[in-house]
């Protein structure tokens, strides 16, 4: 039996998730697709030969949707979850989950209130078989206990729009996801360092920033998030801990030797770091959605994303270390 | 439309295939399956929900299957293959096509006959990203023109019933093929050295052995094909050219620094190597027969690999360079 | 025409200084060697062929000795480096140049009181080769303006009677002189993070330390300073610039491929590390002396890297970023 | 007491040999020089304060000359050995220690009717660390016993006036050396492959060209001599054992990140590979010479190399594999 979903959001992200549950996923096909532009959903629609819906509330309603995935407007992510839980359909919805840590609250309880676990946050990195593997070996004691984590997030370039609280809340979101979910802990602090700005990346915008973050056990974070590196997207991770390290490897690339140099590629775009880790996203979150048992990172996970990246856009701000109160986690979510 | 597949052969890569199909391959199922082994395969038949048929002649008739995946024992590869041409249907025929040159040619002549490419062998590396890569680096003129090539293909251990001459035909003959398509040339003259052996090693068996080809232009090839490495399943590859070289990359894997060492993990089983080459080669395929056009190795590469492996037995047994003569490819694979 | 060398101190590092001079640096020769452990010294003596003098100030006015090291007690140096410029005699002195940033104002004034450059700091990694072409590179704009660097120092472990401030005096005082160096920027700020303690440390050290430092044009810098990471000595250093990052790399090592891994071995003594920056230190030292034009660290280096460490350590304590004021460098130092 | 060495040819090599002994080796001065180029010798003469004398018998007779360096025109090599074993002085020798093995036997008779040995025989990587290392490894037992041997001699260009014999007896001569000192045994036979050539290459010169050698235990050895590889000097040696493999790591050099490439430098001329090892190898031979015990590589070493490209030089010329009979290492050696 496959599983019906309906797309909401037919822009880059949202057709590249189209073309991975049709022709990637087993199991699954596109019941139907809508977008605020109903010309590019149509065509896409047409592309992909599944059905136009003309609006997000149509598209969640539809008797012919069993589960939706959102990957709308960033702003428009609450108020289509919220649906979603009305209909007590599963719903897989891009980061992030909401506008704010208030907004993730609201999910939160209306999920509980509604009695079944149905929101997953598209944290892709979770599926990301090197960060796995950095995972399963801290957790075989490889390292010993951790103690510090060194990372960056390299953008080759920044998109026009992007603003100062982007580099929190778009591209380093990633890392206070990722790194809550490796290490366990919940963050207790945020602090911001901005400095010389690279004179490549837009007027005004302070890049690239250092996330500052510690958990409550004490392990130090240092995130440098770097919209404009000039030479590719670079995502690099060092967990240290008591006797050894593991790092990220560079994803594997063909060595060239010639005029004097040996060297490999680096990526340029995200949509090539991570194609396998939403390819293994959408395969697990299918899988999970038909046996009704979600594993995946939920409300909870997009909540601590977002008053965490909320804690250090203040910490940058007023430039000092703010505390970070995410809570206990509600026995719901266990 | 999916395309529905009949698999001979349900061992460790025919169950494998029957997963890929079911699992991965979007726009194919697996219709009916059948082994030698008739409980076995009913156990298959039973666990990926699809029909068992008692024979192979029986598979490759039957109107519900569109075209034939061939798994089995190595011997029986020919017979369905010529069966599969009878019927008109699309086969592709895991490695060795055939047990001799002479029955590839066989083939080919009843392929011609029939009037129609139908026929693709399972070299899937010619499916794997890094090779890909190594062909399009060269084609762009990275390394100037290929002059030397060095390989080495290391199994961690040998099976038991692995003799001097699967070496060659088994495992050496993925690089037989995969460096035709690499260079784009036949090969003219073949010599094996063989030395000491791995006393780890079955006894009387000659491992490694160093295999020795020429292509028409002169380039010099030399493979490692070491059946009992010890340490695990390691493939590698460096084509050097006028003006650099190129070499495959180590598969990516986590770096972790403990007791005094930097170190990563080396895989230990082929079938980890290739997964993604092999997916690759799956969609290909059923997207090729879907539109009428094969584009992977067909049979005259089937052939040619099988004649050179020959001459490389011979070189081996003779003690001696020995001549290879391909000939020319028909039209009709062109 | 040798350099009559005349070495305070025949510890662990006097002794290879020693040697250094015998054995490695043309055009020179121990003169003299002392320590307060006079037995120590006159073995030293007897099995260098040199003479033994029985203190430190008989040594540095011996007409003997043309050039003095100082690498006694640190308590000492900033005692006999005066001696030396009272002599006028030229003076490699290890670091820290004085004990107190105060002590080091002192050194400068009595230096530029006697009117000639005598004092060098043994900041050796200067002398490294793979941060000299770090320097070059970075100044062929290889990378663009520098923004941020990342940098960590890892012992296997510590001595004793380590400190916490010793792990920003004797160790991080390194990275705290080669980043100014390669920067050519003074500091401006100093934060420090300390959070969850390795348990293999010493009851009560903080360890690992995360040095946070700023440049005069904002460059961000981090520096993990980790006194016991358990798997080996290991220096890392990346400077990030507008256009691209440049990186030390692991000091290469033979690559073993075996048991499942591929490795190679990590140094674990700082010792082994440095061997070839301390001898280009003391052979351009040798060759500056003598040709009357000293180019390594000065004095003013000393008191910049004191200034910095004071800093540090206030900041570490008081728990904020502090402000480094380390004042104009004097005509004297151009 | 400084060892006084006499140093025949002041051309490239020679010169760097002065370097070395009066700036990097202690305990050792240039005592002399001459070459066939009078003025050119001379004017080395000047530069480093050392006596001129106008020919090599002069020197090598001269009461001031204690040992000799040759580092003159290769044909001259033996005539000039052959005067220091009648002047009883140790004499280094760069390689090869004459024109023909028969020529190498005259000087293993002279050497051995003189009754003392004299001579050692300039193949310096014997004192690189890394081929040390690697020869630890094999022998604290990394990788069991080797198997297979894969190496790779590549120059970036070569000089106009160079053959297709020097190939062999000039570039390959250096893995004839340090195979046979790695594994400890002789070659029994020789093959060499050529094939298509470098067009950017001389006309007529077979390049690359392959060199296959087997030892006593039957170890399989191939060696890739490339003197055209367009992008740099470039040494690779891999070494395959039972039950693992070691390599040589690429020279450490700056990592660089830029326009989507990781990449380092690749040396461009053999002079900076082995610098190290030419520097420990006069160390150690001064050192040999003062406490008058030669330990490395000898005239037996200088007859095995010169027999051993003799045979590649006929197998290559005949187009077959041809025996070698290296004969057994007299005691006066051991």
């Amino acid at each position: 039996m496959e599983l019906n979903i309906g797309v909401i959001g037919t822009g880059g992200i949202g057709r590249d998730h189209i073309r991975r549950i049709t022709e990637v996923v087993a199991g699954a096909r596109v019941a139907a697709v809508t977008d605020i532009d109903a010309e590019l959903a149509g065509t896409v629609a047409n592309q992909y030969q599944t059905r136009f819906l003309p609006s997000a509330e149509e598209l969640i309603q539809s008797p012919e949707v069993d589960a939706v995935v959102i990957a709308s407007w960033d702003p428009t992510h609450a108020e289509y979850v919220h649906a979603c839980i009305r209909e007590s359909k599963q719903v897989l919805c891009e980061k992030p989950l909401a506008s704010t840590a208030d907004d993730c609250r609201r999910i939160i309880d209306a999920e509980i209130a509604q009695g079944k676990k149905l929101v997953q946050v598209g944290f892709m990195r979770r599926y990301d078989k090197d960060y796995l593997s950095m995972k399963a070996a801290i957790k075989q004691g490889n390292i010993g206990a951790p103690l510090m984590v060194h990372a960056c997030h390299r953008n080759r370039t920044h998109i026009a729009s992007h603003t100062n609280d982007m580099t929190i809340t778009n591209s380093g979101v990633h890392e206070i996801d990722i790194l809550r979910w490796m290490l366990e802990e919940e963050y207790v602090s945020a602090q911001v360092l901005t400095g010389k700005c690279n004179h490549y990346a837009a007027h005004g915008l302070q890049d690239p920033q250092l996330l500052l973050l510690q958990t409550e056990s004490g392990i130090l974070i240092n995130v440098e998030v770097n919209m404009a590196s000039g030479y590719g997207y670079d995502i690099q991770c060092e967990i240290v801990g008591e006797t050894g390290t593991v790092r990220l490897p560079d994803p594997s690339a063909l060595q060239l030797r010639s005029e004097g140099r040996h060297g490999f590629g680096i990526l340029s775009e995200w949509s090539q770091r991570f194609v396998e880790a939403y390819d293994n996203e959408f395969k697990h979150w299918v899988s999970d959605v038909k046996r009704g048992k979600l594993t995946g990172p939920d409300s909870w996970d997009g909540y601590a994303a977002c008053i965490t990246a909320e804690a250090l856009i203040r910490a940058r701000n007023e430039g000092t270390a703010v505390p970070i109160s995410i809570g206990t986690r509600p026995a719901f979510y266990h």
